[in-house]
């Protein structure tokens, strides 16, 4: 029953608020695609990471690595993308683009290096009219090219809704996507995700229309928006059944990145993705399915070295705090996310669903 | 966004829906007491189990053996227990309870066999007051034997509350317990759930001191209460923070069995207890903690033979029950609990704490 009413969104409520996490989208729509990715550049000498996977169809590259036992301790960045197994040859490029930039695990002479990139992807084939329409090591380095430019002033930090990985994302019949949220703690640790929401699941609650996200935001954090009309409710249901693919499970995957400046383990990594994969379950429902590949990362700047160690109670703020993020993250990708419509089929974003004026 | 309409609860809307599936409680209060040992009796010839553990600070026994890799399929018993890692011991007494009924694993001539047990803990030592008055084999025993007797006319299939293991249980600050649901879904397929409710985290949304999982009860599964008064939700909010355990972490753990009359296999009931974690989040927040041990074990008694072997669209509504099943027993547990007072000091119900007309 604990408010804990000290911890607060970061400047820009993203992950960019880790300071060092640069993200990149590259999105590719139109002529038979809607798909793209989104790469997360770390400091150059990399951050420790683990991971945690929950679906039932994962599709993901170097996440044994990760494995506490393993030797290697940090990776250089990590790709989500589109295009199902596909779409994991976009941390080829990523791979490429830092071995150019001399980035690396080191193996011998200078600019001897393996970069170490992790990945996961989520379904979308064919959303864009085309199957084969899918990401390879373009995506992944035009994505890379993306994350090492400042975004303009006035822009948001990172873009979210229908944007790189999240461009053909879909989620229990409502157009899906890109979403980040940030926590500051009390004792100056930043807690945050970037999730790429793409459901078997819903993100709604269907009794009252409202986003389960909303419920776990920050006071005035989400838009305070009116109750839902309950016979536009039931027809976005019937019409959500009445598409080409219904309600039935297709394979989707939700997948997404937690960091943190805190100084942790990459075993301790891998329970803060764990505990992340809770915030799935609050805000979406069901997850975690046969159908879904959710993964999760977690990436450790340890920007505050041996003073960003946490204590037990420390690391218990931090884990409860990175729940709630990664809900506030799927909140914001529900609601940045816009109505898409391509050869395929129209999805229709939260809003224009249940809340935008009907035209 | 889908309502499913069709599920709904078992005749007892516990898990005694699931045939062969037989629960038994032995409490102590009093005199520096308060704990106890939960048994959950299986067919004779057993039921096939998995488990997922999730929480940092599990304490278990038997849980190897239900890896998918390793000999036995079917385990005998399951043995849930008050006493941290002491009250492991009552799995002894429901081993020699069933050693002596001729039940068991078959290791040679008739009566040679090995009964499985699978068991987990909840923290509660001190709560009677006396540090040591913790589970021993003899609750393991007792609680085995009530699990063989049919309750009374005109009681609960499965008492709920402060009962069993559940007798010493807490959460957020109020009196936690035992709680249990069902579900039969449209195929005629039964999940059920039984929960032992002991958690660092609350069941209470601090917002509207609204249980967390009303929201995912039946029509009328819950009583509508009252909204709380916001004086009274500060004040049980103020008093929790003044006892002597405040809402810091203590070690804390909630535990449960997933019961099923599917055909699965042992991975299906590891799946099916990981996504019953799902209704562990929805239900309680956080949850996972290090300070949690939480722990879920999934058995499923096959009645239905190679007719209950689920499809993957069958498995994908049965994992989407077990979910919200998990989440309602959760609930039912909360209410069920009444406010306890022992040397050690009081801990209030939640109806006590946030609803009951003040005396």
């Amino acid at each position: 029953m604990s408010d804990q009413p000290a911890p607060r969104p970061g400047p820009t409520n993203s992950i960019a608020d880790v300071a060092g996490i640069h993200v990149g989208h590259y999105s590719r729509v139109g002529d038979g695609w809607l798909t793209g990715t989104t790469v997360l550049r770390m400091p150059a000498d990399g951050a420790v990471a683990g991971v945690d996977v929950r679906g039932g169809g994962p599709g993901t590259r170097e996440t044994d690595l990760l494995d506490p036992r393993n030797l290697v301790e940090r990776v250089h960045a990590i790709t989500l993308s589109g295009g199902s197994a596909f779409g994991l040859a976009a941390a080829d490029g990523v791979m490429t683009a830092l071995y150019d930039d001399g980035i690396g695990f080191p193996m011998g002479r200078p600019g001897e290096v393996v970069p170490i990139v992790p990945g996961a992807v989520i379904f979308d084939l064919g959303r864009g009219g085309q199957f084969a329409a899918r990401p390879d090591a373009s995506f992944g380095q035009a994505a890379y090219a993306a994350a090492k430019v400042d975004p303009a002033p006035g822009t948001p930090a990172v873009p979210q809704g229908v944007v790189g990985a999240g461009t053909g994302a879909r989620a229990g019949g409502l157009k899906g996507g890109v979403g980040t949220a940030s926590t500051v703690l009390p004792n100056g640790t930043v807690v945050a995700a970037l999730v790429v929401v793409n459901a078997v699941g819903s993100c709604v609650d269907p009794r009252t229309g409202e986003l389960y996200a909303v419920r776990f935001g920050f006071p005035g954090e989400f838009p305070e928006l009116p109750a839902v009309d309950p016979d536009r409710l039931a027809a976005a249901k019937d019409a959500a059944a009445a598409e080409p693919t219904p309600l039935k499970p297709t394979l989707a995957t939700t997948i997404g990145v937690i960091a943190t400046t805190a100084t942790l383990t990459k075993a301790q990594c891998a329970k803060v993705a764990g505990i992340g994969h809770d915030g799935f379950a609050r805000g979406i429902r069901p997850v975690h399915t046969m159908f879904d590949g959710d993964t999760l990362f977690t990436v450790a700047t340890g920007e505050r070295g041996a003073d960003g160690i946490p204590d037990p109670f420390a690391f218990h703020a931090l884990l409860d705090a990175a729940g709630d993020t990664v809900t506030r993250a799927i909140g914001h990708a529900m609601l940045a996310a816009t109505t898409v419509s391509t050869p395929a089929g129209t999805m229709r974003s939260y809003l224009d669903a249940l809340h935008t004026p009907a035209q």
